[in-house]
């Protein structure tokens, strides 16, 4: 199989913690949607578009996912529950080898998402990536999707960072 | 003193290697000097000032931080030996000890650039960041002065991610 782009997108910014009896029910922001949509807009113009989109069923995950299908840049999303906060990365590995495609994009939380990338990356987590709200990590897997310690790093940017 | 920011920029892509009697005299291409043109460009709209900005001494990497001194991202260019080709970190780290600063770019060759971050987030390198010519990585450095492996990253990005 060919090598696999993935992009770790995190949730944009949500209404705050102990606003809403459930956690999970935590809507974004209307600030948080406009940064989203920027971030989705710029995105497409880079001609990125994820043959697999899945997210975390919290609403702010979900929302945000949302805006990126209505952006262009995934046919549809798919709500997984190993990207819910404390998800397991080996669940999503099964996955992938599931599967043949070259790009795929995950919408989740933090600490998981870098901790993920760096477990991808280094085959442990020191805790050194900073994943920003509506932030971006972008790696390379290897196509024998056997990943973990064997992935590279060509992405990581703030939502600031990316001009309209 | 105050955490400092730190900017790892590669040159610009050059002349073909073999094209000069001496490979440090290989200048920018025209492309080059446009595409890091854009790069600069851009920064200076992301309102970055850097304090002091250090370069190789190779024609490649010296044109590449002129560009960027033109563009009001730093008020004048340095040219230190140890980032030539092979050049020590611990150089760069004792001349860090004798400044107060709290944003420094350092404009380089691969793979010093990304092996050098590699060993301030984890204490050493593996060869997982992708560092594009004219590619910019940002780390942020602990405000002792011992910042190996005690880093953290919060950009990196290829020069083809930084529109217009």
């Amino acid at each position: 199989m060919a090598n696999l782009d993935l992009y770790l997108i995190r949730h944009g910014l949500a209404a705050e913690r102990g606003t809403f009896a459930e956690d999970g029910d935590r809507p974004l922001t209307e600030a948080g949607q406009q940064k989203t949509q920027q971030v989705a807009k710029h995105l497409r113009a880079l001609d990125l578009k994820f043959n697999f989109l899945l997210t975390s069923p919290l609403v702010r995950a979900h929302q945000t996912a949302a805006i990126l299908v209505a952006a262009g840049l995934a046919p549809q999303l798919s709500i997984v529950d190993y990207l819910a906060p404390g998800g397991n990365l080996s669940d999503w590995l099964t996955w992938l080898r599931t599967v043949d495609v070259s790009c795929v994009a995950l919408v989740g939380h933090e600490p998981d998402l870098s901790t993920w990338a760096e477990r991808l990356l280094w085959g442990e987590s020191h805790g050194v990536l900073t994943l920003k709200k509506a932030g971006v990590i972008g790696l390379s897997l290897p196509g024998d999707r056997d990943p973990l310690g064997r992935s590279t790093l060509f992405w990581l940017t703030p939502p600031r960072f990316l001009l309209e």
